[in-house]
């Protein structure tokens, strides 16, 4: 017997479905690095026209896409970026946009929501014509959903206000939006409107939406220009990626309309798990397909051993903490794995808690 | 009646074929940025192995496997690396190594045959740990075959005379080896013997091996280890691999084979066009799917007047310089293509020498 | 008559006195590029004994000491340095350690006293033998007395507990010393103790100690020897540098007995100011030779306002920001001029208070 | 008795003569990093009258100055820059412009007399609005006069001819100018005529002009606007420069005049070693300071061997190669000391070369 198998560790984790895996088999290609992938071009139009942009520009990975945004926008020396002090690209991203581009981060207390402050945002930037003394604002970065704050999502108002506020400085907004349409099904509002005063979005096609490989960015026409060279020099240019682009264009027909579920089914586990001794979710926090799960002080409950607990049930989970699990919903996730997860659950917090009734 | 469409731009231009695209369809796969995906797994191994290698990795194009390859060699700020000055790292690589990697490139001249002289190489070794006023030479970059020098082959006895001066000094060896399998094809030996002497090497899958997209990366674990630092740093790290890696499995069964007959065909070219009024090839220089087409001084013909009436007739091209027209052999490129494409050529020559009979 | 000046912007805005000038005059010189000049020996040697290290090395500013330290210690690409949001390095340096060296700053807050949390710092700290994901961290940044915080000083204890969990992650300690000999004084301690604990320590010889140029950084022998090659990189070399080593001399000779002065002199300036109405100063916050003066909320009373009025006195300062006024007392400064400048400003500030009566 | 001391290693390793020391000793000056600085602004404001362009800045060191101008030239990521492949920059600065600044250099091959072939120039122009493949050329140096090539200057028509070139395509003009009043004086030419087409210029004041330390960059308003952030981010910005400006002040007053007699020196020295058996010197390729002297093949003479023995006699030089030496004629060389070299050289040759007569 096969055991059952529930991956919770990330939405990246899918495998590509049966009709991805047709498409990527009759996709239409050619050389891309020379520009002719024609696959590549209706994907890349039609993530621009959803977010309302000029263009677009298909990338390997959301690092990458949020790597070349920053330096695109940044492109001279002695450029700084403000951006969360828990966000993706300066948490996970190897500190690439200083590693590798050059550029100095100026970082803004995240929120438990994911935003940051209105007037410390205003108060950071740095005159962007330069001074002696100073590297010089160029970008604000938001990240919407916000991963490390548990998915939360950044409503059109407060991005409308960082965008002011960016315009009135004049510098540029970027949105890594690796799960922006996460955001805009739980906030009930198209995408485009979400990244209006954006200047850059760089958007994952291989986590919730369940695309195997890739991400796109999209922005003006010049901004699209200059990230081709980037992408270039980076080692982003690839050749026939209308193998990829096809199962990107399943992917939004097939599993954007099913983000919703995602959300019900994390709303789901959120509330099972926050009944359970010794566990507590903040439930109202679970706004889309992610969950905190934390363990209470003086619980013997750790995240290892859940971990551990739950992979020997074939429920893969990665420790945020060391009192803490991080879940993660995607669409090959069902309403049974969630049972199945919080009965699994349920026995692993008994177990450790009374571990010694003889 | 669909026109007859002969794509001699370069190899890169491959379709995927229908052994690739099935393979792509069936493919086991995993989130490889977790480090999971099977299907990577084994084509890292195979590669490596053929190779001599102890590990590799897949990475998204040959620019990418030359720029990590140079970064985790080079990975202490100061160093330089020796390379020729008209090698496709140096030339056309967005000039990478410098602006993205910091390293500080020292070139010598490359022959016709793509080697660069042994005592040039040797007497610009600056003593790799350090100097107040030089940067240290940390690495020695081949390109095997050479492509701006017309597809030539490096010898596994200046490959090994070069390692030597590489190892006499403590600085490492990389090899180009975007197209190496032809090298090992051309010359009758093993890959693996070609690349003996090098420290790492990269190699294209998607070039004459025809895969989609990709190229592979070998050398020892801890380059590895690093190496995989360095491709997520710069937004290399892909989810679900497997597809992209289970085509270039197939293309390394299929296609692997066949590259002689690429070379043949080259030949086949190469002599048909040697023989037009006003053209002159090197015919000898031809050893793999490269031909470099001169025309002579004198003659009216020029290489934009040639593409123009090439195109006409669906042969694509890509002038080199405005007397020479680059043509590339790949496996979609039949004995058929090519007696077209002569036929075709001997008629344009002909018509722009002798324009105006009447 | 020419009117009185008193320079309070910064301890940078002293002139070489007669002895230095001098020293300078008659100052054994030689090519330092070259490495021969026995006058910067005599100082480095000298600045070395005092701190405890092994060896020093002159360099044209704090600026450059800090660069050079941190690109010494973070000379592997994919470094991350561990530093206080409002020291020096990460304000005012033009996020030079991330632009030109490459190294991904992580910020903890700054608390009033210059300290930053023990547990964050820890907490903060990445495998320094590397990760996919991050950065390494490889150095954590003190600031010793912290200028952004007016001037307070680090403890030998606070120092020392930094430099054990700098030990045991295997990471760097660097001290930014720009004024440590403020430090030095204030507390008692000789400055050797004040840094036993740091791997590399930037002093500056053109601040406090009132000589025209220069810093000197001081570590180990082997991280002096790369500190060369990195200042011979940035240009920092510098040829018959001993006519500034001279005045050094002369500074540490002259300058230094009389820091404490300064530190009493700036007291009584805080004290005074603190007794103006809707003026308010942190007295035992002034630990060194800095104060902080805030205007309060609902005063009439503005930095610029002040300022401006103390021009016309012959009194020079910097606004911090709307209503904190910066001060800084140096060797140049009498308790004459304090008394004055109290004067002046108790005037101003009635009259700007004040200012209709008629 | 104290030996004669004859040092020949470099025109850097004069010292501050009694004049300049006393203009030290004597300098208005402030704090330059505010911008204070009234000797600064004198010195920085007759280079710049001198070289006909707006402003002109001080900075420590010649390195500094052409890494400084490269960076300001190249400010935008993915920039290449032309430059000679023996030219000081690229072969004695650490790389910099690459390692610290992101550059990519393109090397020509330096001629014997310092230039590169203008066609080789104009080929290797890469079009500066950028492409996806390359790095975009932003700028051409020249080194005038050329170091390694022995001083040999560079005519105002050559220089003309290349800024032609570089005004045709969008890119910028670097003069490297460490010892361009050489080269003025050699040629007879003013120096602003000289850098008339260049849009920036660095000229060291502590080679044949004596200073003890520092150069000046001067160009328009805003690039001299752009320099000083980039020297503050570098560390280049100094407190009380005005000792140093003043001496360098002298220095222009005192010792240019004076550079004529250098350059008869340098010739009376050159045909004194071009007579001596085994010795080779190209006289009329002598046009400077400096002197190459070659040991010709089969000869027993040695650099090595020489120079100790020169060492002996009090006389200091730096082999060059196992058979070149380079001597450098300075201010504090006299004609005496010439013939003294003469003759200890002429004894050295001879002992050498009959070792055994017994």
């Amino acid at each position: 017997m096969v055991m059952r198998s529930v991956d919770l560790r990330s939405d990246t984790v899918t495998r590509p479905t049966d009709a991805m895996r047709e498409a990527m088999c009759g996709a239409e290609v050619d050389d891309d690095v020379l520009g002719y992938d024609p696959t590549a071009r209706r994907l890349e139009d039609e993530m621009a026209k959803m977010m309302g942009k000029e263009a677009g520009l298909f990338v390997p990975s959301g690092t990458m896409g949020n790597l070349i945004s920053v330096m695109v926008h940044c492109d001279v020396r002695g450029s700084e970026v403000i951006l969360g002090d828990n966000c993706h690209i300066h948490v996970y991203e190897n500190g690439g946009i200083s590693t590798i581009g050059g550029v100095h981060p100026k970082t803004i207390k995240n929120e438990e929501d994911g935003t940051m402050d209105l007037a410390a945002i205003e108060a950071a930037i740095r005159d962007p014509k330069g001074s002696t003394f100073y590297p010089s604002t160029r970008l604000i970065c938001l990240e919407n959903t916000h991963a490390n704050c548990g998915g939360r999502c950044l409503s059109v108002e407060y991005t409308e206000r960082v965008g002011e506020i960016a315009k009135r400085h004049g510098v540029k907004l970027h949105i890594d939006g690796a799960r922006l349409f996460n955001a805009s099904i739980a906030l009930g509002v198209p995408v485009h409107k979400l990244v209006k005063a954006a200047d850059s979005v760089s958007v994952c096609l291989s986590k919730g939406l369940g695309a195997p490989i890739g991400s796109v960015i999209v922005g003006s026409q010049s901004f699209i220009e200059k990230a081709k060279t980037v992408r270039k020099a980076l080692g982003g240019g690839m050749r026939q990626i209308g193998v990829l682009c096809a199962a990107a264009l399943v992917a939004l027909q097939e599993n954007l309309p099913k983000l919703q579920h995602d959300h019900k089914k994390a709303k789901l586990l959120a509330e099972g798990l926050n009944q359970m001794k010794g566990i507590k979710v903040n439930v109202t926090a679970v706004e889309t397909n992610m969950i905190f799960m934390d363990m209470e002080d003086g619980s013997r409950l750790t995240a290892e051993k859940l971990r551990k607990t739950l992979e020997e049930n074939g429920i893969l989970v990665i420790p945020e903490k060391s009192s803490r699990i991080r879940m993660v919903i995607h669409h090959q996730i069902t309403t049974s794995d969630v049972h199945y997860t919080l009965s699994c659950l349920q026995q692993a917090v008994e177990t450790i808690q009374e571990p010694s009734r003889n």
